[in-house]
């Protein structure tokens, strides 16, 4: 015996989530089955209208509502600075420091050797056009520190040092309230090589 | 700076469902961003028909596509035994083991002291209806082997001692594949205690 088709047919679509399993599913979907009516159909217009309702900003290749988007709209900022990031979702995280002025580029996606995510299938082409149609003063790779992240940073410095910009990266070190006991080897060796001074 | 309203609207709507968090709701979000369109036509309608292509069993009071619902309806189920459940889900899963013949009842939750659920809240005067009308032989209480599911057990067997049926309930003891160093005392205790001779 399975779920009727009108159920089991939304657990099969929640399952395609990442990270959500059959059981995941069912709990959503017996989840839903207690709502009312009118927020059923809410969740439904919003995930029907997603797609109609974004773009992807042509110049930092962000998904925005409105093209260019609100950041690269923003005569304030500093045009000269790019950030570059892997995916839309790390610049609300940056924006939400406050701490930085300048623009983005998104890649959508990092070099990936397993799951074969080569750097043409990357927005890198667009990036260095960028660099060679307007003057840029420096450019900040802020990719995670993992393995795939620090690929992606290795081609792209290899890439860009012809062209003479200052490029740095996210400082490396202990993330705030760690314990250096459960710290691992690298980011406290990394912690140590990039001490500050007082 | 926020999500553009219409990734931030279903941000918000995903976080709603149980154990999603907003950094998991963005998660999904980014996700459907990148399926085709016909895929999120999909889902959204799924979800949007979800509550008017289900109604409950007025028999057993099952989620179902139809009333009476499919076991309810099969002639070939012994219709004098009752399985106590305390949703719909759990019926799938006893149905899963394909060891049980009888019909079910559910309860749609189970007393909870800490949330407040009284036995009035719950479908327990329509199985005691079920009793009085009906010639039933057995009533198997398949609850939850925790703390609510212990409370509820104790209210029903009290309540339906008089009607003078066989009330029983699932075994208790180790699950299949525990490793005994593992196991608690409560299960441990109840292993033991409810012991099989062989």
């Amino acid at each position: 015996m399975r779920f009727p088709p009108a159920i089991q047919n939304l657990i099969d679509q929640f399952s395609s989530l990442p990270t959500v399993g059959p059981k995941t599913a069912q709990r959503y979907v017996f989840y839903l089955l207690k709502q009312p009516v009118e927020e059923l159909q809410k969740l439904a217009q919003y995930i029907a209208e997603l797609k109609e309702k974004t773009i992807t900003c042509s110049s930092c290749l962000a998904i925005s509502e409105s093209n260019p988007c609100p950041i690269c709209a923003d005569k304030k900022r500093q045009p000269n600075i790019i950030c570059v990031i892997a995916s839309t979702q790390d610049m609300l995280t940056i924006e939400a420091t406050g701490q930085y002025n300048g623009l983005y580029h998104v890649l959508e996606g990092l070099i990936n050797t397993i799951e074969d995510i080569k750097p043409e299938q990357l927005n890198i082409k667009q990036l260095v056009d960028k660099l060679k149609k307007n003057s840029i003063k420096e450019i900040i790779l802020a990719l995670n520190p993992t393995l795939e992240g620090e690929t992606t940073v290795m081609y792209l410095v290899k890439l860009l040092k012809p062209y003479k910009i200052k490029i740095t990266r996210l400082a490396k070190g202990l993330p705030t309230g760690a314990n250096l006991e459960y710290a691992d080897e690298i980011t406290l060796a990394n912690a140590l090589k990039y001490r500050n001074e007082l």
